[in-house]
């Protein structure tokens, strides 16, 4: 029928504007071949030099913040990094202090000078999130919710996306474009891990994942080196591979007292354990940090 | 120190309380040794007779809804589905009609008694949904959208939620939890296949859950055959097996015209291949319905 | 240069004659349309009847074995399955009783006119296995070990071939065409679980798969619904899943008592199990076995 | 009964053995603290000295693999790898030179002096291939081929053993077992990517599993770049992600005209691009290979 053929007429049309788009996405490299730089606090990601984001898995107290806030501000660190809102598999588990545990590490930001990062799970939390934190994180479990990722895309905040637990990297790469689309540009892609059959680590750590980023986008590259394997033991040497793959961030968990945490305790690095990982990076040369390179 | 052993006993005793949650779940089996009946529009669900949810992936216009809801009301069935808020991919793919689509969904709804079903994508659309459609989805990508889930929680309206794209089933069901412990027990589980890395199919229908399911919790399961397989020719294969190892609801997409359809127009069938869908399953004896029941 | 273009040439005209086979694979349908019907000691494979084949995991010992042929008599079937060489993840794991295992299956096949089918992990051992059982198994570790393939197909005697873990439905397919291709047609194709992340069942059973391979070639399919799920509480239901997609063939795991089964103790049935399990299939209206026919 | 209580206790007797058997791999770090050093024709592997094996994916005659050969040698290299006999998805896929190629790899590796590796596929030719080659490669598909794995076992000649498709580390480590336990610890363990979800990539390839099996066993590992991402944009990054993350082996496949190779032409290097990796390699400074420590 005629009323059919205008429809697939029409529909086609609608593919072929899509398909536009698609080869052109914001975030591609074909669209920007130089690499966006987002500047946090004055600290720039996306120029070449590494950077170490680290802190707990969740804001639990001032001094537990303040105590690993302190070790990253030593090691000459930028990016605190801490969980205010935690989603939990389980209603029953610890869900974060909430709006309280912001406050705590704005407090803590201001004091020690150093960048905030922390998750947003809801759209309409990203207004309240503007007034303490640097940058937005937003968790695997939320990498395909549309609806939070247009509200990140609509504020003028650097957002650090995590990969999906078991996103291709074709969605994780249009999860960035639901949020530069929107006018946000200022995004970090974070891979944390996918989900395989494979139960030695907490999740498998794709590796290669890194530089087909960096190729196919022009935005800058973390590596959660913590959520990816699970495992207090191979934090270094993931860190490792992290960092020689072209990284521009490496993500690592850290608590005073690992023991005692309210989440992922088995997995998150003491004080000194901390200290070790970072003397060991320097050591490895493997480290391209502006500290290191002006010293020279 | 002594401090350390405080939290240590504060962290023991909190952990104990959260697996006392845990042994006795809302939504286990042990908790509530009955089937969970869902009743909707006058419909049961959960009772041991079979239902089938049909209709078209999107909502596009009311005719289009409108000629399938007249082939599943020739059927004798009640339930109507369709999309008005589209999680896709690619921001630049088509995302639904929104409310103008619950709006269509709720007029044929009402002109011709059936109940209807659709996606909600965010907290804020919760309210504003109670008035137009007799059935929340919580949709793959949103599992564990734990403030979605609260928000469909904290409302007194059915929900069918389906399982993640790689969600265990432990996971599933502590989603359920999420609404269940915020007030609300009518809920659904649908299995919608789960992603692996073979690709003959578009996911991979993890048929064994069902029976999971069923013996983990008390709540109705649907089985979804349209996205686990992704293919229109094991529609009905797989919804005998459904329907055979015990399944309440089976839940397929048609759409009058698939090859126009504004999305997954490759797996939807036509109102000519539903109606041979419904007879198969009729013919196959798997199918306990009301209908042929009540016929005996 | 001229000898660059001859190679490519060379290359071009290979793939070409590659693509035909490719295009034809004997185990195609397109090949061959009707079913292919294997006969083993008179029984019918493939031609709309529906058959069990059951036994334990490893032949142990003669009583053993026989206790569940009997049985398995008593039910009115036809085929024993019994494992004489066993491949075990570690090398310290009971590994059958080899040679001997097949004594004692032929001694039983032939004392209670019972077809035997037994697993064969070497090219070496297909030789000596036609003098003892009557259906040669290729198990999932070996379905790419292709010259063991080779061996089974330059005999004259039916192949059960089991999916290998993470095979694709290709895969699986081409694995059997090693066989076909090399004399041997009597191939029966067998779904047994995929590995994925999910763990609450030993695989996940890819019940799309049957009616897949039913379409895509012409071989009986089975479903060993033992190792696909590794749970004895689903047997049933995914058994009733099994025949009602269409699959040929149930396979299921019996012992006289799997609490002190050298291998795989937690999924088998015991003879009780077993004959309940019978019952329920039959009862079920799903078992499409010739004795119902007749009967009828 | 009584005789089911003897069996119980037979049972767990037998379980309790095993049990002592697995505490204490032969592979197991808990068994031997210090590396073990495999030497291949005057070359150590596993002793802290970073190596690389090149070559191309099939021998195809003696002017191909001498070609690489050569570039090989000119980089100081003394490893080179070539398929003789290929074991490929399809029958009708190019199978390989079989004995030839074993000649073809002696002939070069005698005239240059290169110690030659090539997978061996069944158990009858491995006393045929400890006349042509210096190294037995165990392929993906037949990590569980455990009579092949005895056979490899019982022979004096170095193993290096790929991991399956999706075998889990434990299943890798316990297939080194096999080899271990029948009188050859000259093993060398290669991780070669995982089957996963993810399409980017041929295989997703897992470098947790590295420090994992340093930590487990006392065997060197190997990073396979070619088969674990398929792609040849990524051989180089994946490389240095092996070389920063501690492996003792770097493979990858070179091809004088990969256009024109008979397997596996995407993912190849030519001669040039080989070059540029091995400069890349050195210029990185993580190539911890003796020339370069012997110059210091």
């Amino acid at each position: 029928t005629l009323q059919h053929i205008f429809k697939e007429i029409f529909k086609a049309s609608l593919e072929l504007q899509e398909d536009d788009h698609r080869k052109a996405l914001l975030v591609s490299r074909k669209k920007q071949s130089e690499n966006t730089i987002v500047t946090i606090k004055g600290e720039t990601v996306g120029d070449g030099i590494q950077r170490v984001i680290a802190g707990p898995c969740s804001v639990e107290s001032y001094d537990q913040v303040n105590e690993v806030a302190k070790a990253i501000k030593k090691q000459g660190l930028k990016f605190l990094r801490g969980g205010a809102y935690k989603p939990r598999t389980s209603p029953y588990d610890f869900q974060g202090l909430g709006e309280e545990g912001l406050k705590i590490l704005k407090q803590i930001g201001d004091e020690l000078d150093l960048a905030v990062i922390s998750e947003i799970v809801t759209p309409n939390d990203i207004e309240k999130a503007l007034d303490y934190i640097d940058v937005i994180q937003i968790g695997a479990r939320n990498m395909q919710n549309f609806e939070l990722l247009k509200a990140a895309g609509s504020v003028n905040k650097p957002v650090l996306l995590k990969r999906g637990l078991s996103a291709t990297i074709e969605e994780f790469i249009n999860a960035a474009e639901y949020i530069i689309s929107n006018g946000n540009g200022q995004i970090m892609l974070c891979e944390r891990g996918i989900r395989t059959y494979e139960k030695a680590t907490r999740n498998t750590l794709d590796i290669s994942a890194v530089p087909i980023l960096k190729k196919e986008t022009h935005l800058p590259v973390a590596v959660d080196v913590t959520h990816s394997t699970g495992r207090r033991d191979l934090l270094l040497p993931t860190a490792k591979a992290a960092l020689a793959i072209g990284a521009d961030i490496v993500m690592a968990e850290v608590h005073p007292d690992p023991a005692v945490a309210l989440s992922d305790s088995a997995q998150q690095m003491d004080i000194e354990q901390f200290e070790h990982f970072m003397d060991e990076l320097r050591a490895s040369g493997l480290y391209k940090d502006v500290t290191k390179s002006s010293a020279v």
